[in-house]
């Protein structure tokens, strides 16, 4: 299996930790989005929103970084991070839910902003980014992990944006839940450490 | 089974489209947002985001409207709108992140500064209306249905707020094969019509 993947983006690392703590093979194939790869084929093609990571099993095309992580922990992950039963499927899709939503406008945009060049509202960003951290935090504080008493999908899916939030100048040392929750996840077998920016 | 229900929330009209297509039973809870009804207990122990729909079924709770489809379809749909394979669940999931993300930030934002005074930038919610409407058209140029080639609760997370887009100035008769994929979703049997807004 191919992952067109770039090795600073929060969403192809997502598929790179799951990829390392379930033990899948996959076969990187970099991206280069300096030089617009992601808007012309072989990648256009295959994902018609222009963006990575994008998935290839054979003849199938998986795109956006939830639908993958569904496909690689439901085919490759042993039930271990994908549940069979559809009360547990719910329960982690709500924070796939909020992983694809109010992270990606909060943390993630602030990152964009900061450190891509990306043009919006940076105050704006971190106001969402302090309610979204401010949801987890509260939600952690009774729960060891988010969704189904154990590290999920959900998990994965989350995780990587809040563990760059310092990269988009928001601080998550305030949210001692979230912080015990990133030390367990941190903790876990062949936990992939996130990507380190060029300096 | 409980759903907390705003009538004119399209995110609310997934769920009751879902429940009259697959005659699933529902009590509707309605909650009044001009009370701010949703900003107190019950409805704020029960969705840490303060948002509508939210499902009680005995002592569980789901928010985010994709994860009760997830959640009604997996439970009581007998697999015909959510299936048990991942490749299937795959498939489907990259449409519920486009209609969490992509949907959300551009045809039901554009709605509700129209409607309901939410202040925004209405044209640039036009116009990622027209990408994300751009997206749609040429994925359906070339299948019936949004994934795994039937109706599936893709088709159901993403219909509602295309729908509804006229409520938010957008124009979706340019998009024939958007506007060919509505008439087959409005021929299924059972089909619930959109909600109209009072006036």
């Amino acid at each position: 299996m191919k992952l067109y993947d770039v090795d600073a983006s929060g969403n192809c690392y997502k598929v790179r930790l799951l990829a390392s703590l379930a033990s899948i093979a996959l076969e990187y194939i970099p991206v280069d989005l300096s030089a617009g790869e992601h808007k012309h084929p072989p990648l256009s093609h295959l994902n018609p929103l222009g963006q990575v990571p994008v998935l290839e099993d054979g003849s199938r095309v998986i795109w956006d970084s939830q639908a993958i992580l569904v496909y690689l922990a439901g085919t490759q992950g042993g039930l271990a991070w994908w549940p069979a039963h559809p009360q547990g499927q719910a329960e982690i899709m709500q924070w796939l839910s909020f992983a694809a939503n109010e992270v990606q406008h909060s943390l993630c945009t602030a990152r964009l902003i900061r450190q891509f060049g990306y043009v919006a509202d940076h105050a704006a960003a971190q106001a969402r980014s302090v309610t979204v951290l401010g949801v987890l935090d509260r939600h952690l504080a009774t729960h060891e992990w988010l969704a189904i008493g154990r590290p999920s999908i959900a998990d994965i899916a989350v995780y990587p944006y809040v563990a760059l939030a310092d990269e988009g100048n928001v601080d998550v040392a305030p949210y001692r839940h979230v912080q015990r929750w990133m030390t367990r996840l941190e903790a876990l077998p062949r936990f992939l450490p996130k990507p380190r920016l060029e300096t």
